[in-house]
């Protein structure tokens, strides 16, 4: 199953060429990543709760077609892997049919100190209805 | 005695007007009092070591010109007046000559809690040289 | 009549004392007055084929209290004063009842080569239901 | 030839787990890109008159180690391959020798209205003193 999650573009994220800024792109897939995970009980305040971060390893993003100010896209999200200490999402940003973007991400657990940990207990379970090869 | 620091203005700070966004004027101001708190031996991460936080309680803020994509900018500040727990800086932005913003900042110290307190010792005494009205 | 517009505060916008930054204050009430715009009819893009652009001259912003990660506050807008060239916001920022921040902007209408114009024809108007004395 | 060129992070930069966040990593490369592009004189605003923008297409980016407010960093690029349309930079940021990130970006030259178009004449031979493999 897909996360899907709007979001309006602001004004001031949008570049002088009346891009959104591939940058900003960057923040909308964190955005969405961020609520899926707080969707399914693991929200980044309950994450540094129970001592675990949740930090970005690597990105792989393609910029496909621009946004401008006053878009509203949709990101969609998906889990690729869970492995012990890192998880893939698959993701992508689009208007309409159209897609603007595609990211593969990859996340790390880390504690506090940024020592690589263990996946919280529950962690693959509460994200399997979001497991999928869709956007892989 | 003016504190002046340059910054380059960064593309992707630009908005659709080519111009630089009035938030980014608001994140310069706080680039430059921080470096000036910092030259002067009172840097955030001294602070925070002492157990101290400074926050913005209030800016007054005039734009009065555009600075645009790689423009060079310097950013003058001014301590005003320095209370027990709060601080006023006077602050100009300009490119060369020609003044494109000014800002009166309000800060105040708290405790990493939130709560008001003291100035550190020594702080007033520390940014003394940069008291002034010349941008009262 | 208030014009309110929630947003929630991203992860990236959150600073080093876990609050969100006050300039990312500033950028949420330029968000919320630009929805404003774009409901009554005056969108930044409708603005700009008409040939006008909006910019803001001046805020006065007070910081009350921190917003956190994951927090979902609500901007409340009203217009204070329109005059030919300029219009003032009064704004707002809380989390429920508590009040994180107020602001009064000035913008001004110019021409796309930055000189002061006119507001558009039937913009008063336009915005009336909105202008109001509660947050002045 | 490596170009070289520094960046202090900013603390509103900075996100909750005191770390610079990966999208302000992203915000780097792009201000050293820009910086490189400049210096070889084909900055920004020569390239927008004589007709050309160059957007990024694609990144491949890889998180090694945070960065923290006040830190100075250094951003390293060098040009990877420059065909007819696009160009190819491999990047890095470090703190003295310890690298934080690494960037292959991908960027095309466009018209105005975003067709794909040939780099500019001169372009590749203003870049040759940076091409190399040390970062590829």
């Amino acid at each position: 199953m897909l996360h899907s999650q709007d979001i309006k573009v602001r004004f001031y994220e949008i570049d002088p060429y009346n891009h959104l800024n591939h940058s900003a792109y960057v923040q909308y897939f964190e955005v969405a990543r961020i609520e899926l995970l707080e969707l399914v009980g693991y929200g980044m305040a309950e994450l540094a709760a129970a001592g675990f971060h949740i930090v970005v390893t690597g990105i792989q993003t393609r910029f496909l077609s621009p946004a401008h100010s006053g878009d509203t896209v949709t990101v969609d999200s998906e889990v690729g892997e869970i492995k012990r200490v890192t998880a893939v999402f698959n993701q992508r940003i689009r208007r309409g049919d159209i897609i603007l973007a595609t990211q593969t991400v990859t996340a790390a657990f880390t504690n506090p100190e940024g020592r690589p940990t263990r996946a919280p207990d529950g962690f693959m379970e509460a994200l399997a209805p979001y497991t999928g090869t869709e956007l892989g």
